[in-house]
């Protein structure tokens, strides 16, 4: 060994102890080789991802042989599989790959191998990307795409595919099976010959996994690439070329999903644009993908520029329409009325549509939750919603119930994420956005997880190592981050059912003062908080928008009555006086301020629990997430100080003198806010 | 009245039943003509002056009449004052118009007028202006010169002519009698015939409030203007050409001051270039100016790119020449040994210089103390310095003592200020720098008034209606901000005796990281905190560079000791190991954590204080000093980041979960310091 080899080896040693972490390896850390036997009479690319997997995942006695067989026990259904003691049983070689995903992931968390029957609460798990043709990704916040790049986004090289690799193995790992590859305001260039050769490349890759390749596509690709005149629904010529596109593509990718379809939304085209409904254009191209098995994804997330409340629109459009498309199509459905807010009440179409299938759509990516600046754990938000009673059929008609065949039969079911995956080497910009991919992968396999059991397997898989697995003290810190994360975002954004208080086009930091009469009113914030002198909140009861009547009884008069409303959706659902008493004792004015200082101090408290963990964290992602919890809390200032001033503004009250002052002037925000640097 | 009229009063009215208020007033607000009376058999400008202030400020028995005479008793010198019932008895006609302005204060006060015999304890009370020629403030933050406008900073306006008189005024109601109109780093062209017809026009303004005139001049200025080869001061044409300068500007202006100089110091030319002596040099002008009765005040401020510690260097250059100065040379010392830093101890020039008389210098303006941005109430640091023990003729020769003639007969005391005035509106920039104004104004004429004292007065006068000045939440709330406000920026600066860690340049924002090869050291951060992986602070003890050998015994000893020297001085005179235990019981590096969060929250407390204020201060002034001081929390932010981030590295402990973790990283802090937006 020459002298500077060795100097760099004592440099390399002398500054750290724990391994360099790039984040790549995710919550599947700790791979090394073992000798550890399989003992199977099965074999395919699947079976043998399945044998490596176990040989280099196993943390258990090296003597032991592991059983995987195929079987048609009727516990286990679709991708399901049971694990006792050594031998792992599934009706599908996917499902034993899960089995054995599975079984690592317990061993690991020290966990029992017995009596283990799991079945996937929602048929098709997919991941929808947002990315676009050219390689960017729409709300992406860890770099461009993994999946287009170069001219036309057709490029690819043997890192793209090991890429492609690494993905679909990451997905299956948490029981993932779909996956959409592009932006669902999509580019109607992807349904081309070339397009969808480099498509094929990449189902072909991810398939041994298990995942099927999905694509969103243009209502208007007939006429945009087709040379068509018209994409008229009902026209046999654009019915046609729907019909020979799909062959097309399942000829040359035989286990091809299906289409996810953005249609009359924002701007999109759509079957409205010639006189037809949501049902005309879904059945046109659910006909075509039917011969081969193949979906459509109709997305539910419509709303026009008229005058009616924005959070009533998908309901009044889509509820006429149940029962009238056909058993292929899915209406996809975003968690709440709104469009991803911090906290929304679940649409009130899972609670209305009883003959159509719908799929919950969650968005992983935090476009209006900090980015991959700011650490939120998701799970707890998307727990609410799932567990939300809708009281479609009684009591106990959650929304888990309403989407996952418990309360309907329909011909399959499904869920989906928007990723927030890029070509980041951690994949998601920040560590912990890590665990929003993995806990949305859980829930779409058990929607009865509990987020704590969720956030528990993900620190324990993506800091500890093997031995340390039983750090209690350092999993308790981060946990209760974790746990608290939410709900301090909550707080320093929008408490109390406030929402979309976000500036204009980047949503991540506060302008409540937005408004411009040159866009319509439901693109600003002034639209949905209607602060004013009296008060604060947007009236959807029975004496304002009336919103609350899509919400089935005995819930719609609990939010109905300013009384009853739970106080997370006050605002959401009434305008309430500045001072009106809230169940702290508190009025609003007061009980808004001690909510906005107490995400600041969370964020604060965030600090403290992650800084105690630097002996600990490897140096590269405890720097990392330090620095960003800095960030983090300098913004939650900003989001406390833009609120409370611009507020103040209409309560005309002073700031409660127990808390902490602003430290910003409200114009010197209002200027930040917009500048091109902010975020 | 017309509708839009009566719209915009209901407006204002509903806005605040406050008067706005501009600050131009200064401390002498509540001025309205009244009909008391006044008899005296003197008739001057100056008593014309007294007369009006008189009828305007009084808040008394209108049918009062005020007595106002001259007297030779032997309990008043100088320009000192009676006050008895409504008689007022002074030598000199300004000390009748300063008696006159303190019946006013003691009234407004409601103090009684009874007895009151007042003496100053410096007879030569003095701003310095570091104005140019240009219009530019050396360290100036309340906009351009009130004396030097236009080309070459020649030309006046009647509205310069009102500045200057009400500048006058300002200056005698609080007993400031001389004003040095132009920077010590002086421009030659100051004594150029324009130059001194324009200085002439200031001087006769001026002179009715008691003001004289002083100019700072350049040393070399026989060569720069008078065209001579030379300014080697004992060469005999350029005494002679001192000599006719000084008889041409006393032609001019009969009641000139005399000079400033800063002579052989940052640059600035002196006797050293010939190979002479400050004394040489200072004594050439003494002899020059001594006919008119001039003086000559020279500065200590020296020091040279030696190995030597600077803070050392004016004693040991200055000591030996003592007691060979003419007897109308004073010589100016700063406060400290050091340059205006937010804590030093003493100059050590105060308790050695025995037969030379000595002027303490103060900084009012705030170069190393937030500038105008920033609340730092200076009276505190000003009042520890005065008070401060030399130990020179035994127990109780304070810097007081040692400088207003009490120990040592001399032709003439001094104290000067540098000046934080500017042409703002407001005068200062941040309406309670005026109080820095003030209270220098206060402890030049009475060098034992205690600060806070001063502050209750200022603050009453500036902020009170005459009817409520006994509103004492008001003015405990205010007072505590101010009284509390040195040691806050003391500890979110540089707390326990660190000096000089600010950025290059600005001096606004933190830099101990700054280090330049290319700069002479002690220009440097590092040059000054040592700080290594055993501790921090510099060794200024025996064993260090002995810079405790210029205190006298038993402070001496005192400071040598670590474990007895004040601990707001241990890191000026000792590099403390990082676990040296501190009186707190807390190590140096914990100690130093919680000083420097202590400073934060000692701002977040000004602002909790100040917000209270709302209703009771005029929305101009509130939200003003309301936004300065969020300003400064965030600055104070800064301060405490950068400085725990850096001196981190050197410790390598963690900070004290106890407190606030940073929310800057510190590279990112590097570079906004570096930025010229950034201050």
């Amino acid at each position: 060994m020459n002298r500077l080899v060795i100097i760099i080896l004592i440099l390399i040693v002398g500054v750290t102890n724990l391994k360099a972490e790039d984040g790549y390896q995710l919550w599947l850390r700790n791979r090394t080789h073992t000798n550890v036997k399989v003992s199977t009479n099965l074999s395919s690319n699947t079976i043998n991802l399945a044998i490596n997997e176990l040989k280099n995942g196993w943390s258990g006695d090296e003597n032991t042989i592991v059983k995987l067989s195929l079987s048609k026990n009727a516990k286990l259904k679709d991708d399901g599989f049971s694990i006792n003691e050594n031998t792992i049983i599934a009706k599908t070689e996917i499902g034993l790959l899960y089995g054995v995903y599975e079984m690592l992931r317990l061993q690991y968390l020290a966990k029992p191998l017995r009596n283990v029957v799991s079945n996937p609460s929602y048929q098709l798990r997919i991941l929808n990307h947002w990315d676009n043709l050219d390689g960017s990704i729409e709300r992406g916040y860890a770099g461009n795409s993994i999946f287009w790049m170069g001219k036309d986004g057709l490029e690819f090289t043997p890192d793209a595919i090991a890429r492609w690799t690494d993905y679909a193995r990451a997905n299956a790992s948490i029981g993932i099976n779909g996956t959409v590859l592009n932006n669902v305001n999509a580019s109607a260039k992807v349904l081309s010959r070339a397009h969808l050769e480099k498509v094929r490349k990449i189902a072909e890759t991810i398939a041994p996994y298990g995942l099927k390749t999905y694509l969103s596509v243009n209502f208007s690709s007939p006429v945009l690439i087709g040379g068509l005149k018209t994409a008229d629904p009902l026209n046999p010529e654009v019915r046609l070329w729907w019909k020979n596109k799909v062959a097309e593509i399942y000829k040359l990718i035989p286990n091809f999903g299906g289409f996810l379809v953005k249609a009359n939304s924002e701007g999109q085209p759509g079957p409205q644009d010639f006189g037809r409904t949501h049902v005309d254009g879904a059945n046109m191209m659910a006909e075509a993908l039917s011969p081969f098995n193949g979906i459509v994804m109709w997305r539910a997330f419509v709303y026009n520029p008229t005058p009616e409340d924005r959070t009533k629109q998908a309901y009044k459009e889509f509820l006429p329409l149940d029962g009238k498309f056909k058993d292929n199509v899915i209406v996809q459905v975003k968690n709440g009325p709104l469009d991803f807010q911090p906290r929304e009440p679940f649409s009130p179409l899972f609670g209305a549509m009883r003959q159509t299938p719908i799929m919950p759509e969650l968005q992983i990516t935090q476009e209006y939750l900090g980015w991959s600046k700011q650490l939120v754990y998701l799970s707890p938000m998307w727990e609410e919603c799932l567990q939300s009673d809708t009281f479609r059929d009684g009591k106990g008609s959650t929304v888990a119930a309403c989407t996952d065949g418990t309360l309907q039969k329909a011909k399959f079911t499904a869920i989906a994420g928007v990723a927030n995956i890029g070509a980041d080497q951690n994949w998601t910009g920040h560590t912990f956005a890590q665990a929003n991919w993995y806990a949305f992968g859980r829930l779409a396999w058990n929607n009865s997880l509990n987020s704590e059991v969720i956030a528990d397997e993900w620190i324990k898989q993506t800091f500890l190592d093997k031995k340390k697995s039983t750090n209690a003290d350092v999993v308790k810190l981060i946990k209760d981050i974790m746990m608290d994360s939410r709900e301090a975002a909550v707080n320093y954004m929008m408490p109390l059912g406030l929402h979309h208080l976000f500036a204009e086009g980047h949503h991540y930091g506060p302008a409540p003062w937005f408004t411009n009469p040159k866009i319509r009113p439901d693109w600003t914030s002034v639209y949905y908080h209607k602060a004013d002198s009296i008060g604060l909140g947007y009236n959807r009861s029975t004496t304002g928008s009336n919103a609350v009547e899509q919400y089935n009884e005995p819930l719609r008069s609990t939010l109905n009555n300013i009384n009853t409303c739970p106080e997370e959706y006050l605002l959401w659902f009434h305008h309430v006086p500045w001072n009106y008493q809230l169940k702290s004792g508190n009025d609003l004015w007061t009980e808004l301020c001690i909510r906005y200082d107490n995400g600041l101090q969370q964020v604060r408290g965030f600090q403290k629990n992650w800084d105690r963990l630097q002996q600990t964290i490897d140096n590269d992602r405890f720097t990392e997430v330090q620095s960003k919890l800095r960030t983090q809390c300098r913004d939650a200032q900003i989001w406390k100080d833009a609120c409370l001033l611009y507020f103040q503004k209409f309560s005309k009250r002073d700031i409660p003198f127990t808390i902490e002052r602003p430290v910003h002037d409200l114009d010197a925000i209002v200027e930040l806010t917009k500048s091109a640097d902010y975020h």
